[in-house]
């Protein structure tokens, strides 16, 4: 996969992301101690502008980075990932590493043991960096978390990096770890992605266990990734998920992609509309057959309700002991979610499942006649903290959450004032959607202050 | 499959069921319009004796056994069901027939349109006589129907046939049908079969498409079928579903059955152990590796109560607008059970389906080293019905429900009191439920009053 690149990161070491990074260790050129060495210098210097990091893991980096060495003078690495720094978001077990999902109230729980996604990483030699910062318990994407600290947006302070996976992209953005775990729910790795001018991919449903990640919602949740190019979004995938599985390379041509339109359901910001609309004229030069739909199974706001009911009622089954026992460890909007979720009803929620699997089905059907579909992937970029979160946030990402689709965010340049813009591929493939978005992406330059 | 077969019928059209009908009508030794004058001569004489049919369409029945009369002459059959006479519960829709599902508020609903299943039997030529008795609203396992009449077991008159499918294993089993169509939500195929001494065969989940049939719990039901032999129940299935879905034969010799043992949780009458215990020494004998287990994932009396959470809020989201518009329409105990299921909260939903999703794949996980399961359907043979349902009645059905086995219930000989006893297979294949069925059982004779 060939992609466009901007103005790169200074210092090699970070500019080489995942793969340029293996790659580097391959020829000798580089060593994964300089690299684990490179990052938390990165991080201890520039992390406070942004707050990613809630945990850094020092020693463990530096002494798994050692390890990785060997490996790698041996010529026996163990994957595309050993010896690679990465960062795990808080709601994820890394073993000895606080795992409290953003909650006040689990602030001092450590996990004693990895996520299932977090082993492979460590089995492919990966060196856990340490913990990012989340929206409150996924739920939400602005990551203004009251108890650990709001999360900056590399691209400009004050401004929100999305969420829930805020620190996951902030970190991946600001060149604070090659790639990092996020959770999506209804969108929680693609907004940030979006947000903050990274890749944000999420497998589609099943691919990824979810074994040690404190759930949202059991239904909705899928563990994803963030990354500042497809190639290496790919490599952490294949190290995290069995790369046999990636589904099936594009087989015709020309590749038939839907583009959804949402007009009249949800707006884009003319900004957006302009960039998608340019992504749309480069994918029909590039060859590409695109043909606009509108996608009648997906009633937007019935489904926004729809999706928000089951993360409020699962995620008060997950939290309900501790809003018991600590309930002064939630914040008062989100505890204010959860018992709300609590008040509703059996026939409601039984309801409400049986209603989800068959708009699923409907939405599968509408689309299989395409190889993938393509949307912006947030009908704005980031905003200022001060300024309250659109209620459309997630209107285009929730669909492959719903779907069970694989689906990939990739940037597609910036706005007048420098904001990163970008779209989303959505595909039954993680191999379509990854090489799509490769060759569709223009990653902006990095943020500023961090190059 | 070769089966032994007791006391016949004394009619050799009703004696000869489904199979053995259409090879009459190939061999040209009887045709479609005698058998469906036999079976509406006897539902009319003996149908009183039982309260299986609830509404018989002669004139219908008559044309389409005139219709099939042409095919079979012009050697033109349209499945291996063509000409043969069928009764269909209250419950699945058939047009211009009552679809009450065994609820007086529905009493004069008469349903504009089959159901996928009965439009797949039509399609067959099967010839549909008529509606037959159901437990009210498929949430009980007597067909003590308050509305619509009791339905006595054709083997004890004032004992039950079981239920919720009572008058389709009565009418089976009476000879009033020579197979009917049912549905099985913890057992309600399988009970009655058990009860009235026929083969009931549930399908694994997803085979059979339930459009048009009036849910209990759309996450537990299924169509299932009701017939007097495993071939019969097999020609049954092929029509529903696509035959070659019926998954492989047995491929590896010596069978490995497991035998389950749920003592210290459900008790067996000791003629069903007694029973029970013979066919596995027949098991042996005929050359099976039958090891007893225990299923620790299998926690009757916890799941029990799940599945009847489930079944009475999802029944409740059914039926709320008739509860609600015609309360007087719902027997009061089928009312308070649906209330309660109102009253029960979303969170607890929830947690209930991932539970159950995470029993099914655990009992899946456990049972993946056999080919089968054996087990005695129900726990003892048809009480009375001043006697109160065993609270154990469904424990040993439940578990194809809830694993999305499929299952064939199949009679195996009668107590010292005449009444018959039953035994069940499950396995991921229909292929080898039928089979081993037809190569285990041993049917008992007609009930008395009906040779």
């Amino acid at each position: 996969m060939g992609e466009a690149i901007g103005l790169r990161f200074q210092d090699p070491l970070i500019a080489a992301g995942v793969v340029g990074l293996t790659a580097l260790y391959a020829a000798r050129a580089a060593a994964p101690l300089e690299a684990a060495n490179a990052y938390l210098r990165r991080i201890e210097g520039l992390n406070p502008l942004v707050n990613a990091f809630l945990f850094v893991d020092r020693d463990g980096a530096l002494r798994d980075a050692k390890a990785s060495a060997t490996r790698w003078a041996a010529g026996a690495p163990l994957s595309p990932l050993d010896g690679v720094p990465m960062g795990v978001k808080a709601n994820i077990a890394v073993r000895g590493m606080p795992w409290h999902a953003g909650i006040a109230a689990y602030k001092d729980r450590v996990a004693d043991q990895d996520a299932d996604c977090v082993a492979a990483l460590r089995e492919g030699g990966a060196v856990i960096l340490g913990v990012l910062n989340m929206h409150e318990a996924a739920l939400g994407a602005t990551t203004d978390n009251l108890a650990f600290g709001r999360c900056h947006n590399p691209y400009r302070h004050d401004f929100t990096p999305g969420g829930s996976s805020g620190g996951s992209a902030a970190a991946a953005s600001a060149g604070l770890c090659a790639a990092a775990l996020g959770t999506d729910t209804m969108g929680s790795v693609r907004i940030p992605a979006s947000y903050c001018g990274v890749f944000g991919h999420m497998p589609r449903r099943g691919l990824i266990a979810a074994a040690r990640v404190v759930p949202l919602s059991w239904t909705l949740d899928r563990v994803g990734l963030l990354a500042r190019s497809a190639r290496d979004a790919q490599a952490v995938l294949s190290v995290c998920s069995d790369a046999a599985e990636a589904g099936p390379e594009l087989q015709r041509a020309p590749v038939a992609l839907a583009a959804l339109d949402l007009s009249g359901e949800s707006e884009l910001d003319a900004e957006v509309a302009r960039g998608f609309g340019a992504l749309i004229e480069t994918a029909r030069s590039a060859g590409f057959a695109v043909k606009r739909i509108s996608l009648p199974s997906y009633d937007v706001l019935a489904l926004r309700k729809l999706c928000l009911l089951i993360a409020e009622v699962e995620g008060f089954v997950e939290h309900e002991a501790a809003l018991s026992a600590n309930p002064e460890g939630f914040s008062a909007a989100l505890s204010a979610m959860l018992h709300w979720g609590a008040r509703q009803s059996a026939p409601k929620m039984a309801a409400a499942y049986r209603r989800f699997a068959s708009v699923a089905a409907q939405i599968a059907a509408d689309l299989a006649d395409f190889d993938a579909v393509v949307t912006p992937t947030t009908g704005g970029p980031a905003f200022p903290f001060n300024k309250a979160a659109p209620a459309e946030q997630a209107d285009f990402t929730l669909i492959a959450n719903i779907a069970g689709l694989a689906a990939t965010a990739f940037p597609i340049g910036v706005d007048p004032d420098g904001l990163p813009l970008s779209a989303q591929i959505l595909s039954r493939s993680e191999a379509v959607t990854l090489s799509l978005a490769a060759r569709l992406a223009t990653p902006p330059s990095p943020p500023e202050r961090f190059r």
